[in-house]
């Protein structure tokens, strides 16, 4: 299901997502679950447990893609929570279960990711209806031009009664792998702060200019480099990435005037990423005060940490070790729809490893045996969640 | 005298060149020099003295320019030549003069530089005849079109009788003006050696990879530019620079998967420079070995330093203290017309202050004080030339 034949690429609102509603729609209706797309193209499932006392868990994740996509990111989560709905059935378990099918989590299509997770936890903006997508199609024509009615997006907000929310979602990253581990409890989306840095030196001839007359900007962004590296290997979680160089005039014979360098820093506690980089900007300032250069410095992004839910989080973990699995906690070093449910309603996030720690390519993958571990997982997760909210 | 209105740019045989020709003639036969353009499109004047044994000096810079150039890289050095041959007539000096204005010296047109000065070296190569330049005119046509026999450029090679050649250009770069210098006796041109490293990592998800499980090509990069850099200031007159670099993919959120640097390596002694080179190459080595990554090196030039005649040299730095300037003597870090020379005839080269240490730009400058400087060396010079050759 993609709008590109030999490659798995599904935007927001295409006519792939509608195959994958059309099957899915199929499946839940197959376990008796009620069925309907909200006006933000969420397609929500509700199975009601004939004894719930009107409280039901929330389950899902997200079934747009980033183009030429792996076949895993985001939709294994829709289809693991189907089994964990087979699952609660045939326990009989006094809790109903609704499933999110999120429309949009990638921002490929308008460049806003979470479009459909903020939809349902009630914090959509009204004037994301105005973005154009690259061919100049606004979101509110997009949602009419699929059936949908974008007057009604306030509609999709979460009902009450929901105890939770919970995502399963492929790692994308290398940490369960290298540790030989199946599954993980989430216990943090990482806060994030990106920033540019600009050296300002002097571009000179590469022959006639000697090393004590120079103001090379690069020589200045390989030292600071260096500082950024050796300063998140130092604290625990930490990662810092100088991932974008641009370098003036970039030749071969002349010395760099001026270069402009990325950095990206995250971590799950707040006051730990922002100390780490008030000293990266420290180590910015001294090193081009030191070789006489100007600096330039614009931040891009200040994102506070998303922590899980304590108590949700404890089920998992507990399940996890009650299926006699080795239990991992772990942040997300990346964002996910439960980062914006979190705000709405108790979420936790179960992680599957990541063979390579690939992802956002045709050769993600996931172990069978892995995915058999978080269906047992579902299972002892349920079980205590349905004793737990008596 | 250029092709383009409101900016400097002369190009090999272009129409402007021909307008120099014309400017220089004209001063030349005011000096009573015989004039004739040689088949590679250098223009020749001799100055015969009455009583010179057949010996002379030959002196000359290019009269070709990069585009939107300054007014005084090369035809500055053409200009005080005709001075020297003032003073000498004025002297009445045994020696005669032959100043070669050369046609192409900065490769701008066919991507080869020295073409003139080759042809009188007798190095011309017959193969660069099919040459072409940007619009498809090969060499052979271009020397056609100016009017010129291409079939004759090996009559463009020096004459028998020739004692030396000096060049007289401006240093472009900021030495003799960081130590408040008019001008330099050149010792050599330094040797220079080109190379591409390539450090191959792994790309992967800047929030999701741990430090540990990194393998960053640009950190492993900005370490060896590190090294590059301090190798250089440790050893005395070495140049090296990191000019160029190329990261794939070079996104912020992504930890870059491969990086290509460049190195530009250059020194007048070229064991220094090869050990320098050695070195720069084992710590490439041995960062990319550590750090797990893979290492490729190409290597684009190797090209020996070019020393300047002792003899010719002596003459030149004698003159300079004879008016009462402090020695200067210190290598070129560019190629000139001087260095494809020397391997014909004893040759010397005197540099003059640039202002700013800026070439190659149309702010390019000289000051009047340092071509009257370089007035005055030259008639002492000329003067010893003519007493030791008698």
């Amino acid at each position: 299901m993609t709008e590109e034949p030999g490659r798995i690429t599904r935007r927001f609102l295409s006519p792939a997502v509608r195959e994958v509603h059309d099957y899915l729609r199929a499946r839940m209706k197959a376990l008796g679950m009620q069925v309907h797309v909200d006006a933000a193209g969420n397609l929500r499932g509700l199975w009601q447990s004939q004894d719930s006392s009107g409280k039901r868990l929330v389950m899902g994740s997200h079934i747009d893609t980033v183009p030429d996509a792996g076949a895993f990111d985001g939709v294994l989560g829709v289809v693991i929570a189907l089994e964990w709905v087979e699952i609660a059935r045939e326990l009989k378990l006094p809790l109903s279960i609704e499933i999110i099918a999120f429309s949009e989590e990638e921002g490929v299509r308008f460049g806003t990711p979470f479009i459909g997770s903020r939809a349902v936890a009630g914090r959509f903006d009204e004037d994301l209806l105005e973005a154009k997508d690259a061919d100049g199609v606004t979101l509110e024509a997009a949602i009419r031009t699929f059936g949908l009615d974008p007057g009604q997006i306030g509609e999709a907000e979460l009902a009450e009664g929901a105890v939770g929310f919970v995502e399963v979602h492929i790692e994308q990253g290398p940490v369960l792998e290298s540790e030989w581990l199946s599954v993980a409890a989430v216990t943090a989306i990482v806060g994030q702060t990106r920033l540019t840095f600009e050296f300002i030196g002097h571009a000179n001839h590469a022959g006639t200019t000697p090393m004590r007359l120079r103001r090379d900007a690069l020589s200045a962004a390989a030292e600071w480099i260096a500082k950024v590296e050796a300063g998140a290997c130092a604290t625990d979680g930490l990662v810092a990435t100088v991932g974008k160089i641009v370098v003036e005039p970039n030749a071969g014979n002349v010395v760099p005037g001026s270069v402009k360098v990325s950095l990206d820093v995250r971590h799950a506690i707040d006051s730990t990423r922002k100390e780490a980089v008030g000293k990266l900007i420290e180590n910015a300032e001294s090193i081009a005060a030191r070789r006489e250069l100007k600096l330039k410095r614009t931040r891009q992004l200040d994102q506070p940490a998303v922590p899980m839910d304590e108590r949700l989080t404890s089920f998992l973990a507990d399940a996890i070790e009650a299926v006699g699995l080795p239990l991992k906690r772990m942040p997300s070093g990346a964002g996910h729809d439960a980062m914006v449910m979190a705000a709405r309603v108790p979420t936790a996030m179960l992680f599957l490893r990541s063979p390579g720690g690939l992802s956002h390519h045709p050769d993600e993958a996931v172990l069978e045996e892995d995915v058999e571990a978080s269906l047992e997982v579902g299972r002892k997760f349920l079980e205590r969640l349905a004793a737990e909210i008596r």
